[in-house]
This record gives C-alpha cells, structure tokens and sequence, in this order.
C-alpha cells in the first residue's frame, strides 16, 4: 500500500515558518506512529506569483486535486497590494477552494484553558469556550457573477453578486447537523433573511433539511448582525454555526479573536469525497500571513500544527492520533511556554517558532 | 416663525414604550428651553401592517419627507416572521431610509463609564470607549437589482446584488472625515477589496477623497474580517470607521454590544440638506423591537431619548442642548438608576421604564 499524500503550500509571510514546524510534526508520526506521509511542496500565492506570475499555476492546481490533503500556510502581503485584482495572492487561494470544490469550511472557535485570561473578554465569558463555525466556502459573493468594475456615464461602479443554489445550501447544512450530531447536538444558522432573498432562501433550505433529515438536531436561526452581538455577548450559547461565504469570513474571525487564542485556530476546508473515500480537503490556520513578523522567528506554529491534527481526523480518519497532537500542545502551553503573541501586557520571555515546534514534539 | 416639526414612528415591539419617554423630554424643551416642536405621530412597520396591510403607507412617506427630523422605535416581530418579504416590518423602515435618501448612518459605540463592567470584555479593554462608525445606508446589496428567487432547472436559486457608484461611496466618505475633523481626526475604511471589486472601487473612492479633499485627517484601510478582530481586540484604536451598508450592520452591531451599553444606544440616519439647510434626517435607536420584553414596562429608553440628543445636535444645531440631555443621562446613571438590561448577574432592583424617563427629566 502507498503512504497518503499530503501537499504543502506554505505561501507568504510567516506560512513557511510555521510550515517548518508542521513538517517536523509529519516526520515523527512517520517514524514514530508507522503513519508516513508522501509529502510535495508548492507555491502558493505571492510566492508563485514572484516565480511564476500567476497566484496559482495550472499544474500546482492539478497536484492539488490529486493530493489525499493539501496543508496551506497563509497568503498575501504589502508587496503585493499593488497587483492586479487577479494576479492578487488571495486568487490563488479562491482558486483552491473553488476548483476543489471545497464548500464546508470548519472553524473552530476554542478557548484553550491556558489562554483564557490572555481574550480581550472576561475570563467566565470564554473558559472552555468550544464553538463550530461552519462557513459555506464556494459560493455567494465571492464567486457570483456578474461581478467587476465598469462605467456608467462618467462614474465608476463596482459590481459584486451574492448567489446561492437550494442545492448548495443543502450540503453545507448536511454537514454542519452532521458535526452537530457529533458534538452539542444544536446548530444555529446565520443570514439576513429580513434583508436579502438570498436570506431568506438559506433559511428556507436549511428549515426543510432539518425537518426531512436531522429533526433530533436542535435548529435555530438569527439574523447575522445579532449573531455577531451575541457571540460578542454570550458565544458559549452557541455549538455549530453555519452561515455564508461573506458572513462567515466576519464571524468566525471575531469569533477566533474573541477566545484570545488567533496563533492558535486551525481550520479544515472539506469537499466531496474523492475515489478513496477521503473527502477533497485544505488545512490552514485562520491567522493570516502577518508580513510584519515574517522572517523573525517569532511566528506561532500552532494554528498550522493544530490544522495538520485537523487532516489526522477529517482526511485520513486518526481521530485519536489527531488527540494525541492536540494534547501536545496543551502540555505545552500548560507548561507555560508562549510565543510573543501569547504573552499578555504583562511580558515575559517568548520562545520562538521552532522552539514551540521543538517543545510538542518533545510532548509527543 | 412655527416650530420645527419632529414626525414620530413608535414601530412596534418596545418601540411604543420607549418612546412615551422621549415625548415628555420632548415637552420639557418646549416648556422649559424655548425649544418648542409640532410632534405628529403615525405608523411604521408592522403596526402600520396591522393597520393598512402595509408596512408604509405612502401618506406616511409624505409625512416623512417633509418633517424636518423624524424620530423612529423599532419595528419587527414574531407575528410577522411569515410575512411575505415585501410586507414585512422592516421593508417600512428600509424605505424610508432609501426613499429620504438617507445614505450616512451615525452609528457612536461609546462606552458609559458607569457600565464599564457591564460588558463582556475587560474594563480597561472598553472604559472610555468612543468610536463613531459611518455606515452607507442607502445602496449595497441592501437594495441592488437583480435580487429575488427565481428556478433555474428545479433548483431554487437566491440572488442579491453588491452595488457601489463612485458617488455613493464619495458621499459617504464625506460625511465621515467631516465628523472625524471634529472628533480624534481619523478614519478607518472597511471592506474586503482582497475578494471583491466593489471593495476595490470602495478603497479608491475613498484614498481618491481623501488625497483631493482631507490630506490632513489620518486614513488607513482594512479588511472587514480583520475589522471584525480588531473591533474584538482593541476598539480604542478606532476613532472613526467608515464601512458599507452590510458590513456596516454586522460591524455596528458588534461594537455596540462590546460596549456592554446596547440599550443605551443611538443612532442618526443623514442625508443631503433640505431647502431649509437641515439635513434629511432619521434618529432610531440601535436596539431592535425586542418582542419579548414589550409591554411590561422593562425597556430602557435611554437609546431613544439619546437619539433625541443626536437630533437636538444634527437637525437643530443645539449642541449645548443635546450637552445638557446626555448630561442628565451619566447623571442618573452615575446615581445607580439602572433599567433590567443594565443589571448584571449580581442583580439589584431595576426601575421601569417610565421611571428611568422620569429620573432623566428630573436631572434635567
Ligand atoms: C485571504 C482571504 C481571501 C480569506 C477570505 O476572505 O476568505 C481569508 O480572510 C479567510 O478567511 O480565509
Ligand atoms: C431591521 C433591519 C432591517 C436593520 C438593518 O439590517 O439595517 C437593522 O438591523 C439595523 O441595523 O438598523
């Protein structure tokens, strides 16, 4: 039997830091746990950009529909602010999820009990903090057409399209009542129906497959703008949030800023099941490529490690080795170890990106 | 000369409660300043549905238009959650927005010292707290066409449209480095020009304004998930944020509850100046029709008396006036009155609505 394939596109900024440490961690399940990887690595981004002149090549884009999971780092930076709308880093990255179809995007919102005094919120609002976050990932606004810039008269418009097909609704519904089901059994579901008939079709879609299919599910719906108050307010109140595109991107940021943990937050970007039964996926951590820190060591690499623990789970079906990584890094930070980002006004002394790789490794 | 014409729009839910407090703070002006307004009344939302089957008659619009400031409660409610979308409560409110032109939305986050611990984040993260966000109200996905749901094969298919004219945006940008010349001097604008065109035009109208007309008022750009985060993390490094219609209502909404003040609230919807100089104006509370608590006297009206404040301030250039009521206000907060919403876990004895109304007429 071959080993699984995994790819690596570690991209910008602090991606191919983090990345480092994440391939530390792939090496010693290897040697370790008898669970070996076949491991490319690519471009993605403003890397493959500077390279290549395009965000993404045609042949990056077929090893990543034919990789068992793609692990990303992060794109974008300062540089590259400049280019043209498509040639911008963040394509290459739409591209990705886009061609591989991967429309259920699972974002964590966790507080790690370590951390919680380090949230801009009160320690008793986010201890233990454990959230879902299910974001439609292939549609809406960010695919819809027409989109663009053109002229009318003498003025400029910019043009953008929210669109969502019953059938696209559905799938993303399925899949949060499904990870409901694993976890607190409620789902809470995001749109302004009040204001957009695309709204008003996602509540519509997501009512019926609840009724025909997952009626054991608890169901709630609320409108976008007092989802984003009351995970402000109260977020324990919530268990699986599924919601758009658009609206995702907002809530499930201020949801991971809010648990005090951002270096910390992976994510898992799922798709339809290919041939062997493993559905198409991309990890990445939800932190961006942060060019101000990039090159120092100073970066985080637990987001982008906790995303590998993601691919154990969801791609290759490691359920309880993806546990034993994510004790490592409790240990660790239980340990008192922090990187510059965990550590609060107070100060103390960092340790840097490869130590913090170092240190779960030595966990593990 | 005849007195300044104020038209009130209870709406429903809470609307009507708390606004019986701002006509008697309404009287005090006429009775005791020299501030004397025509006050007509009439019907929005789903109280004007339960009237005439619509939720704005055109009567009504006409009124609207030709008051120099109108004073809105809220509106919505269960009992019309399946309202067709044309006929729901809401439609009322966003067509007076959109047909009085109403496109710069004053959305003030400001924490009151003496709730400082009522919010979800730690003191130090809000005490002191005052930003201004700058919300478009009149264009976006709110109102562009095409929209509905239509088939396509058996599929339903839902569609909004993203839509910004250059002059849209200019407006807008206007009217908020206006306000920051008379606040901290900076602006922040939001969208997500990484995934969208509109937000591509958005920025360049923006940075274009800015360079011909206020080169002395700090700017800077971000993306609305990072917006989000920052909001969560650090407010006070805001001073004004100018954002769209849609990210304008998720931002506002957050910040609002980071303030832990939700029910202290104001708002003011502006437009271009009437033949009298006044601008089009609308004050509404932030808080919603909150059904669940109308009718038992529980509704803290300070966000609609404070509106009144903002449109002392906006429509009829009494800033000392406007002084004098949010003065009152500390005041009888300072002195521990406090509504329901405004205790916390610990609990106290809350006062009622009529009386809080009373406290701040007594201050005054
Ligand atoms: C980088 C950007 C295109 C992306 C998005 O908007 O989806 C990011 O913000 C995210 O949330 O993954
Ligand atoms: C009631 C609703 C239509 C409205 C909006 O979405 O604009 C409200 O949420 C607001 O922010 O004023």
């Amino acid at each position: 039997m071959t080993n699984p394939s995994l790819l690596i596109l570690a991209g910008d900024g602090i991606g191919p830091e983090v990345m480092n440490e994440v391939k530390k961690i792939i090496g010693w399940y290897g040697a370790k746990r008898d669970l070996a990887f076949d491991v490319e690595e690519d471009l993605v981004g403003g890397a493959a950009y500077d390279a290549h002149g395009t965000p993404l090549t045609d042949a990056t884009m077929e090893r990543a529909q034919n990789a068992d999971a793609v692990l990303l780092g992060a794109v974008g930076g300062p540089k590259y602010d400049t280019l043209d709308f498509s040639q911008k880093p963040e394509r290459g990255l739409l591209r990705l999820r886009k061609e591989m179809d991967l429309y259920s995007n699972l974002r964590p919102a966790q507080c790690f009990d370590a951390l919680a005094d380090f949230s801009s919120l009160k320690r008793d609002v986010v201890a233990g903090l454990d959230i879902m976050i299910v974001r439609e990932l292939t549609s809406g606004v960010y695919f819809g057409e027409p989109r663009g810039i053109h002229k009318e008269g003498n003025e400029r418009v910019g043009v953008n399209t929210q669109r969502y097909t019953e059938s696209e609704i559905a799938r993303v519904a399925r899949s949060a009542f499904e990870l409901a089901r694993r976890r607190g059994n409620k789902v809470c579901s995001m749109e302004k129906a009040n204001v957009m008939e695309s709204g008003v079709l996602w509540r519509e879609v997501v009512t019926e497959i609840h009724a025909t299919e997952y009626p054991d599910v608890e169901l709630s719906h609320m409108y976008a703008d007092a989802g984003a108050m009351q995970l402000c307010r109260w977020p324990k109140q919530f268990d699986v949030i599924v919601t758009d595109n658009l609206f995702g991107d907002l809530l499930s940021d201020a949801a991971a800023m809010l648990t005090g943990s951002l270096g910390m937050l992976p994510s898992a970007s799922l798709g339809a099941p290919m041939a062997n039964g493993r559905p198409k996926a991309l990890y990445e951590p939800v932190h961006g490529s942060a060019p101000d820190i990039a090159g120092q060591g100073k970066a985080n690499p637990i987001a982008c490690i906790l995303s590998f623990a993601m691919a154990l789970r969801y791609s290759f079906d490691q359920g309880a080795e993806a546990e034993r990584l994510e004790k490592a890094v409790e240990q660790v930070l239980a340990d008192g170890l922090r990187t510059a980002d965990l550590l609060g006004p107070e100060g103390g002394s960092p340790i840097s990106t490869t130590e913090m790789g170092d240190a779960i490794l030595a966990a593990l």
